[in-house]
């Protein structure tokens, strides 16, 4: 079902909405309550498949190395010598992101979609049709979420929580030179602690294609 | 007019609304809208008068020292030599924040108003009442923003936002050990320049009083 969105100006656009989001914020099931509700594809692990099909890697590599894990210190000093048209020379997380950009640039090519995670606010700057979301929320719910919902022991949570964001956000600025979760990469940011999975997702329905 | 806002919980209560705001972006007008359309008080400058009352300093030394200036490294090293009673023995940006602080305390207090700056969001914390915004937007907008209203020059303009900016940033990190502009500091973070003041505005009405 193609779905078309309204921009600014009037004329009629299709929308893709990308959704970052803290470890356990309820990110991931806005994307995919918002995918359902427009009638458009939803990209969130769907991205690694691809990727790992593009590149040759195995899906684990890939889930690794494309937003947990940043280039050594090595690699960076020495960016000069590696040839950029062949992937295959470079590093593992550096060979992630050049497959996941080019992933991600062609599922927007393909029409309206919600994309979760994986820099795409960065990756799709370019476009004039990208709606750009930030989800947070407290300790306390985000602790609650991965414990009911990623299966991971109370004692362990926020530890977890605090690990994978911080990979994220070293990712992120590896790739993007911004900081992750910084208000200014994003049209929007919600507190869904604040207001609720719901009302995040009326929010982002009712204002992302004005 | 004393306004009543609903709580999350169904609880009637009373709420603050702090607007923290690039420069240029238009969060003080969307502040000065909310008020209106709310009929509580509008707090920004105000307090700048307030705190030069209580203070016995003059309103220009309480603007410069309460949002743009941070206390000197040799203050900060010597920071345990002194009476935090007695504020006339700190360092003026120390001085203001302290004074700064009690008068956002005693007005969020009073009942139900919109504060622009200062920090609001941080002073007021520990209050379950307050639903904490930020603004930001483009350069382009920013800087026709601050020619038309603050009677800047325009090839000065981007010169002054990000130096005005950069002041608050150095100002809050240092007083709160929080990054200006994350969104994790907010409820909810809009770009004035996607939306417009209109829907800023709409957007924060529809949703405070959750």
């Amino acid at each position: 079902m193609e779905v078309l969105f309204q921009s600014k100006g009037g004329k009629i656009m299709n929308r893709i909405i990308t959704i970052s989001r803290e470890c356990g914020s309820g990110g991931h099931t806005i994307g995919k309550m918002l995918a359902e509700k427009l009638g458009v594809p939803f990209y969130d692990k769907a991205i690694i498949e691809l990727v790992a099909k593009k590149s040759g890697l195995a899906e684990d590599m890939v889930e690794k190395n494309g937003e947990y894990t940043t280039p050594s210190l090595l690699f960076n000093l020495s960016r000069g010598m590696f040839n950029a048209n062949d992937k295959s020379l470079l590093p593992l997380p550096e060979q992630v992101s050049a497959y996941q950009t080019e992933v991600i640039r062609e599922l927007a090519e393909k029409g309206p979609c919600v994309i979760v995670g994986r820099g795409a606010d960065y990756i799709l700057r370019k476009r004039e049709d990208c709606f750009n979301v930030f989800i947070h929320g407290s300790t306390e719910d985000k602790v609650k979420r991965v414990v009911s919902e990623h299966n991971i022991p109370e004692n362990e949570a926020e530890k977890h929580i605090v690990s994978r964001d911080k990979k994220r956000a070293k990712n992120y600025i590896y790739l993007t030179d911004r900081n992750w979760g910084d208000a200014r990469n994003y049209n929007l940011s919600l507190d869904s602690s604040y207001f609720g999975i719901e009302k995040c997702v009326e929010i982002i329905l009712n204002y992302c294609n004005i």
